[in-house]
C-alpha cells in the first residue's frame, strides 16, 4: 500500500495520507509524495481537492527519526521541502480542504492551517507542542497565527497544548467542527459550494486572494484593482455577467 | 427623486442610497454621487455619518448592466471610481457607521467593510458572490478580508455564499446584529458613543488608525508615538487633561 | 512601600504595580521602575512573569498630572519610555501573563495587550478612552488593534468603552475569562502550562514568534525556516528528539 493514496471521485481528488503507523509523520520522502500528489491533481482537471489521512492520527508532523542527529544543512533541507508542500497547497488552481477525524500537530497542525478551508470532527484536536519541548514550532506558527487571533497564537505556540475542534472553530483555524459521523458530508459539502461557478475564474481568484491578504490594504488595492480590471476581459467574466443579465445559466467556457 | 439622498439630523448626516429598483448597484455615477456626498458631509460640521440604503437590498455591488462587454479601460477605471469611494469612507473625518438593514453583496459587501462601524439587522446577509460566478470579488475581499479571519475570508471568497448577520458579528465583520425593529435605534447609539468627545482629536485618531493599523508593529510605535506626541500639545487634549484634573465637563475647541 | 512589588515564588517572578491611590497610573519614574523589573526579572532564572496590580485599578494608563502642560519634547519623550516598556515585556526570554483582576485602560490596557499572555477576572474590563476625550489613544492602539479584528479595534479606539472581561476573551483581546475568585489559580495554571519543556528553546520561540507575526507570509517563511533549521542543532532540541524516541523524559540542558 502506498503511503499516498490519491482517488478521483467526479469533480473531486482525494489525496489520503497513509502511514498509520508512523502517524502521518512527515518524513523527506512522505513531504516529497504529498506534493507531487498535489502537483498532479493540481494539474489535472479537478475542481477540488481533499486532503485526508488514514489511522489514528491526522498528521504528528515530523519525523523526529528523521531529525535527530540531522545535520543543519540537512534539517534546512528538509524544512524547505516542508515549506514547498505549504506553498504548493496555496498555489494549485483547486480549492482544498482539509478533512481533519483526528490530532493534527506541529507540521500536521500546519497542513490543516494552510488548507484553502477545513472541517474538523468534533473529537479532532490541534496542537503546536514544540513549545513545551525542545524545538520550537517556528514554521508551523506562520500560517497557524495567520488564522487565529494573536493572543490564541502566543497560547499555542507557547503551551503546546492541544485546542479542541470547537474551540479550533471559534478562533478561526478550521471553518467547521461536526460530529464525528457528519465530517464527510460536511467536508464535501464545503467543497461543493466552494467549487461553484467558473473554475478558471476562481482560481485566479485564489491566487490574488493570498496575495493580497497580508499586504497594507492601500497595495492590497493597487494589485486588487489591475487583477479585476484584467480579468473583467475573460470569457468566463463575460459569460457570468452575460447570463445574469440573461436571467439563464451560464456556460463557463473551458 | 434623487439616487442619493442626504439628510441632516443635529450632529449626524445620513447618506442613502436611492436605487431600490436597481438594488443600489453601484454604477459609475452612482459611485460618483455617493462620493461626493460623503465629502460634502466630510467637510461639514457633521460629527457622524450613517449610510443607509432604501429598498429590498442594501446593495449588490457592481452593475452588470455597466460591466458586460465594458473594455479593460472601462473597467479599470469603475474599479478605480469604487475604491477611491471605500477610501473617502475612510479618510473623512467622521465617524462613518453603516446602517445594513437587508442584503449586502460584492462591492455592497465591501462597503459595510470599509466603514468605520456597522451595524445589521438580523436578518440582512452579507456575501461575495463572484465566487461563484465568473468575475471573483477581488477587489471587495480587500476590506472583507482585513475585518475577518483568514480561513473565513477564503469561504466567502470560494463559496459566494450569504453569511447570516449574527455570524458576520462574530467573524467581526460588523460590530452588532440586532432584531430588525432594533435598527434605527442601535445604529444611532453606536454613533453616539462613537462621537463624544473632540471631533479633531477623534478626526486625526481615526486617520491615524487605519495608517498603523496593517504595519508592522513597531513601524506602527514609531508612527504612532509621534503623532501622540504632536497631538498633546492641540488645545483639545490640553483641555481633556485640565478637565479631568479639574474634575470639570470639558469644553472642545471650536 | 515601592511602586514596584518585585516577589519570586518557585520558578516565577510576580512584578506588581503598587501605586494604588494613584490608580497605577503610568508616570515616568514608575514606567522606569517596571521597566527595570522586567528587565531584571528577564536576567533571572525564573521561567515566568505575572504583571498584577494592587488597588481599585488595573491600570489608568498615563498620568495626566504628568502630562498637562508637557513640552513636546516632554510628551514624546514619556510615550519613547512608554513604549520601550512594552518593548521589554515582549523581548525577555520569559513568558510574561497578564493578571488583570480590575479596570485596564488606556496605556493600562495597552500594558495587557503587550503582554504574552493575559487572563482577567469577570469583573475585570478593558478601554481606551481617549476616544472620548481630547488626546487619542494612538499607541494603545498599536498592540491592542493586533490582538482584536479591525472593526473591533475601531469601535474600541472611538467610543472609548469599557469592555467587558469576558467579550475580551471573545475578540481575542485576553485569554480568559475568570470567576473573580478564580484569577491567581487560572493566571498560575496557563504560566505553569506556558512554561513547560526547554526555557531556552521557548525564549528563541517567543522572540521568533513575534518577529514573523505581522510580516507577509512568505517573508515570515524565509525568517522562520532558517531559525528552525538553525535551532535544531541546539542542544535541547537534540535532547527533545532523543527523550521523545527513546521514551523518557528530557532533561534540558542548563
Amino acid at each position: 500500500m502506498s503511503d499516498v493514496l490519491v482517488e478521483r471521485d467526479g469533480a473531486f481528488t482525494t489525496i489520503t495520507m497513509n502511514r498509520p503507523r508512523r502517524r502521518n509523520a512527515l518524513s523527506r520522502e512522505f513531504l516529497l509524495a504529498l506534493a507531487e500528489a498535489f502537483r498532479e491533481a493540481g494539474a489535472s482537471d479537478a475542481r477540488g481537492i481533499v486532503l485526508a489521512a488514514n489511522g489514528p492520527v491526522f498528521s504528528a508532523g515530523h519525523d523526529f527519526a528523521d531529525m535527530a542527529g540531522a545535520s543543519h544543512a540537512d534539517a534546512r533541507s528538509l524544512l524547505r521541502t516542508c515549506t514547498d508542500l505549504m506553498r504548493t497547497i496555496q498555489t494549485v488552481p483547486q480549492v482544498v480542504v482539509a478533512r481533519v477525524h483526528a490530532l493534527a500537530t506541529a507540521a500536521g497542525c500546519q497542513l490543516v492551517a494552510s488548507c484553502d478551508l477545513a472541517v474538523a470532527a468534533e473529537s479532532a484536536g490541534f496542537a503546536a507542542p514544540g513549545g513545551k519541548g525542545g524545538w520550537f514550532c517556528h514554521t508551523p506558527m506562520v500560517p497557524v497565527a495567520r488564522n487565529v487571533g494573536r493572543k490564541r497564537a502566543v497560547e499555542m505556540a507557547l503551551t503546546g497544548d492541544v485546542v479542541d475542534a470547537r474551540t479550533a472553530a471559534e478562533w478561526g483555524l478550521i471553518n467547521y467542527a461536526v460530529p464525528d459521523e457528519e465530517l464527510d458530508k460536511a467536508t464535501i459539502g464545503l467543497l461543493e459550494r466552494a467549487t461553484r461557478g467558473s473554475a478558471r475564474s476562481k482560481a485566479l481568484g485564489k491566487q490574488a486572494l493570498y496575495a493580497q491578504l497580508d499586504r497594507p490594504e492601500q497595495d492590497a488595492y493597487t494589485y486588487a484593482v489591475e487583477v479585476m480590471a484584467a480579468s473583467s476581459q475573460t470569457p468566463e467574466a463575460q459569460e457570468g455577467m452575460a447570463a445574469f443579465l440573461e436571467k439563464r445559466t451560464p456556460d463557463w467556457p473551458a
